[in-house]
């Protein structure tokens, strides 16, 4: 398990140089022996040059030479481009950790699963790091063991301290609760089957979305995304079993009692909190590729979230119950 | 405020001398000087007598020779007997502390209601305790006073560790959820406007169920109830606002650390979680006897989590969103 | 228990009329049914006179006077008129419940506890409130039932956010620490044997304080007492033994996600985080006195902890451990 | 700061193939891109080749061979062994980071100090790895920056479940309290200037034992150790400063709610509970070692450890006070 492999590290490229760019850049080269970051892409070619020079690594001028360059490829551009960008990966037979979401739409997804389907390869992985979070992990096995018995209600909440102003009511669904479309049926190994999503009445942006998930055995998930929370980054889960309950615990850290409180420093945003995730997503996605696998979720599971979403974005605007086909 | 009114302390009747009346009788003797239990009635005679002689009091062989022999009256005998027991204290100009609920259906809590309006006279309360909670009730002023900004979302859990084998599916919409009806438009001071009521799959009783309810304002509501929960008794509120959140912290007590675990010893039932708050309801009910009025939640409060309820318990059973009827 | 005694309330004179005898007189008359405060005294004849309107009394010119006309005394007067007031009950044969300290030094509680003893009867009790406090209460049975094993360890903190200008650096140990000097062998049931004092180097007022108790049985116990915390007043108690640890659980009550923390509420003072002790030991005491015992804790509970005090500001003072005489 | 060095790894020699030194041949080998685990030595030959097989290095047979032949090595082998291998390292010119503790006693680290120093090179690092846990390292910086005000007060607890059943009642000084002896004048940046040492009364092993540390800044801290507590691995850390308190919170993970209880799941040892701050901990010693400096702590703060523990020691057997030397 701790093994080096002794052939020489997997040479990456990275396409999107922005700040999850950046960080997983620097993540796989201070972190992961199995992993060198190669060559770095951005459509502004600064920021590529900057990044690159970060970890040793070399810019070049366009996606289409990174793809051909490197031995894998890590997708951390604009959501627009990941589609185009997982499927030129798909093409040139280069396996490729795509940050979420696979594509903006459940078609383009679609068309990355069956791309790959296609080689008859294992290539692409999405970049839902939840499921490399060790309370995570910790909490399905729990499930999985049947520690709480049968999982009965799902409790979930999801904060941002403050959106970018860019951020509309469907990408709510389709960018945030997202996380939670995936690692819900992961957590419970059982696939999400009808979604309704309302929100509190309010002019403009439709922040906060609750959202009542039903899966196939007959558990009831309730969603709480909130972008613009204003206080700090805050996730939360509790799964209730027949048998007991057991949920995630606050992030390690401080507590500070001044001034009539007593209580955590709540952590500004995700990346702080699911340092360990990332780092741990990206060597594990590192140890596949040197095994020939995809360990983590796979294109199917991006295609997966994304039908759940466009159901979760339908209900949005019907007010309805939506039942999301079986894929 | 705390003054000791000097006129002869209210003579009490309790009707009902199961495990509440008894209690209600103990707490009125230890802790309300303004109050004096005088008389006890049971359609078993031995548990009034033994009730009775407990608190220095007599017991009585029917509710009316009670009725009429004392100044008020608390009501805590099986819920299908309080209408009619409501109804006769009203007749007799009894003030009347009844405990959930006010009737077994909306028709019957409707009938306290008129016949209390056409008195003209304030003298039915409703027994949710939670009213008098001191952290429900600093809660509320927290929200009111806007600390949290707009309120946009609430998340309840009501859970019970075993339930009485009788419990039906309706009865937990009606008799457990109908805490969180009535106490979720006081807390916001916002009446619900629709309620939908699902449950996970099962065999047999519908239980957990989870509400969402919406308010006249907007406000989404999250509610599970589950009253087999087998670990304890636990209730957790939390109003998530557009400026922060406020919730209710665990009961006061123990934590203790052993066999790999942390954590708080949780109470096993609501008589001790809800000490506090019976022995405020109990005085406050009887302060307010003595100037006259009704402070706590009115006959009208009891019938509209009456139709919150039944709503519910459509809901329940159509799986559909139900509009709630304002009164 | 719950029985309401069916001769008449105990007629309580209260002498001291500032902030802690006001809220003894509105606690014994809001709550206490066996109890009435009939006379109140304050060298104030102002104070006295509005703290009697309050809860339906009448205010008296002196001490001497209201002691011989009530049938039980409540002393809140200022510490340094303690011992005389508590000796003039005793003369008169008038049960008593002195706030603490039962002295200003230890043979002031001597003389106190020698007239109480000549007299033969028990009249004389400490106000020492945490032993009425539910979570203690609820601590020191699990201790004595030995859920924790042997008790090796205790740890207490015990803050003030704020205190008064006249507070000493003796006075923080005879005034504020007493609480625990008297708490933790009743806690244990095992006396102190021997205690060491010291604090931060600092000008002026020494503050906070940290002691180590020994016990007769062999526990060691870290008390600190930090008189001007500033954030709010916190009390915590945790015992640890050979089986486990068991400790005090935050006050229950709000809290509050805002502006990068999450967190409780912290209470300001002493009153309201002890309320119900406060309340619950002033009916154990009337109870107690109409039983004729003295149920809470003693004249000589007070000199006890009159003597470790005095071994404490010895030591604070030397630096040296200082052995605690067994009286 | 995320840059890959271009040369070569650094080539580690690990000398101790037991639970620790496995521990860290795996985390370099998985997580430190800079280094590669080359030789493994261990008195037990099958071990050294056990742990060499699984990061791909050779096992020798010798500590000599071993440290001539690397770059670099890490002794996690017993402690009695400790100073003869750093004087080894240091005879060599070879960096090394030694497990706590340096030497068994003062004098043997007082000789890899003075080996060093007549070196003129920084070549020597000891094993405290709580200064690289995140929570300390932001606790730190929070108390350093004047967060809490003047530190006036400090509470330690240092849990194991059970320990080893070699230890002995001063190892509990100078092999677990000597985390603390070295962690808190780091984390105030304050020497210690005096010790005493108790603990409850008990035959065999004297465990639990408290401690009274004192700085030279007038800073007064107590420390709770216990190596046989039963329930689990238990650190905790608090700063009490003139201005609010600061404390470590508990690690995150999983929290249940199960048969009257609600509370953490408690890490079983130190390896689960520290994982973070062994892997940063190495790749911050390799870094340095790039950079041909000691960023850690020294052989100096091992050998002002030892002092202390030493006085610690003696005042165990001693009940008194004793003045550490400043060194």
């Amino acid at each position: 398990m701790g093994e080096r492999v002794s052939s020489a590290p997997v040479r990456i490229g990275v396409i999107g140089a922005g700040a999850m760019g950046g960080s997983h850049a620097r993540m796989l080269t201070r972190w992961v022996p199995a992993a060198g970051v190669a060559l770095v892409h951005d459509f502004d070619a600064a920021s590529a040059a900057r990044v690159a020079a970060e970890v040793g690594a070399e810019s070049v001028g366009s996606a289409k030479e990174l793809i051909d360059a490197v031995d894998a490829v890590v997708i951390t551009s604009p959501d627009p481009t990941h589609e185009e960008l997982a499927l030129a990966c798909v093409a040139a037979g280069r396996p490729v950790l795509c940050e979420k979401p696979l594509a903006v739409d459940v078609d383009g997804a679609a068309r990355v699963v069956a791309a790959e389907e296609a080689t008859g390869r294992a290539l692409v992985q999405v970049g839902f790091m939840r499921r490399y979070d060790p309370a995570y992990v910790a909490m399905r096995a729990a499930v999985l063991a049947g520690r709480v018995g049968r999982p009965l209600v799902v409790h979930c909440v999801h904060r941002n301290a403050v959106a970018h102003p860019s951020v509309t009511s469907d990408g709510i669904v389709s960018n945030s609760m997202i996380h939670e479309l995936d690692c819900v049926p992961w957590l419970l190994d059982d696939p999400i089957t009808a979604i309704t999503v309302a929100s509190p009445r309010a002019e403009g942006l439709r922040d906060p979305q609750v959202a009542l998930l039903e899966t196939a055995g007959g558990t009831l998930v309730t969603v709480e995304v909130f972008v613009n929370a204003g206080y700090g980054y805050d996730v939360r889960c509790e799964v209730v079993g027949a048998a007991g309950t057991v949920r995630l615990t606050p992030p390690y850290g401080l507590a500070a009692r001044t001034e009539g409180g007593d209580g955590l420093l709540v952590s500004a945003d995700f990346v702080a909190r699911f340092a360990d995730a990332y780092r741990t997503e990206l060597a594990g996605w590192v140890e596949g590729l040197q095994r020939g696998v995809v360990d983590g979720p796979t294109a199917r599971d991006g295609y997966r979230a994304a039908v759940v979403a466009a159901c979760g974005v339908e209900s949005l605007h019907t007010g309805a119950r939506v039942e999301v086909p079986q894929t």
